[in-house]
């Protein structure tokens, strides 16, 4: 039997899938939440920063600090989708993204995957609009670990995204652990 | 307004939250994810290995080598919970957990936690009954990078986990990046 989509809302679908006994998962059906692929980028700037967002967000009741991300638009490749959601979400641009990879989480859950990237070089834009409600904040590299310790920033695959880079492009670019 | 419950599933929910002005956000509702906290925990063994679970994941498509996660239950604290969660996914215990903080991910949707840990000097417990479809897989600490790099782990959220077991417990414990 084919999975349909039980619940949909402008950003994310829930789909039944029906269980199948080799999953070993009992016989209520399968839900997975499915959506388009997102980006997620790691922009450092020539001074050893870090660019990262400010938002209140609702599902956690509060302002997070953030890596920029974003969902990848129909017909736009990763590498446009970061440069957009760069420019939108932070008025900042690169001219040298390095990709770390396409990765998931939640897999008990999602489908989606989220396509990694390092923004080098990165640099404020002047001439472009950035998205409302969203504020730009800098953070030193080598004082990163102290906002991990600080329980200031929670966000666990972003944490990740960060520890790819330095794994990838060595501690002489980006060291935080 | 307050929120409501629009979709219901055993393991998750879907909150219609209405949209407030000062999100700007627009006017459509917000929906929120919602379910129990989870437990991540990366549990190291005294010969310097990783504990990792590979099981079948529908959403994905295919098996998955993971950390061992799960929720935790009513009633338990969250240590309680990945004690069990390593006896009932690994058959392993351990007498040595090292809290590494509370994280989310998912931040724009999900407004659960992910309590994470180290299992320091993981072992073996004959006498426990291991969940089905789930095997175990060990995996040297130093050979994880090959793994990363392999395309064949591909939890963003885990390799956070590791990232700040790094940086936490230092590298003569666990070095991968």
């Amino acid at each position: 039997m084919p999975s349909k989509i039980v619940f949909h809302t402008s950003w994310f679908s829930v789909d039944e899938i029906p269980s199948r006994p080799e999953w070993g998962m009992g016989e209520e059906p399968f839900y997975q939440i499915s959506g388009p692929d997102s980006v997620f980028v790691l922009p450092l700037t020539t001074d050893n920063k870090i660019v990262l967002v400010r938002q209140y967000r609702p599902a956690r009741g509060r302002f997070t600090l953030e890596l920029p991300t974003g969902y990848i638009d129909p017909g736009e490749t990763p590498e446009d989708a970061v440069r957009r959601e760069l420019r939108e979400e932070c008025g900042y641009v690169s001219s040298h993204y390095f990709f770390l990879g396409k990765w998931g989480y939640n897999l008990n859950r999602e489908s989606k995957n989220h396509h990694c990237f390092v923004a080098l070089d990165a640099r404020r834009h002047s001439n472009v609009v950035v998205r409302e409600r969203i504020d730009v904040v800098l953070w030193k590299i080598r004082d990163f670990a102290k906002l991990v310790v600080s329980e200031e920033f929670e966000d666990l695959a972003a944490i990740g995204v960060i520890a790819l880079a330095q794994m990838r492009l060595g501690k002489r670019i980006i060291k935080f652990c």
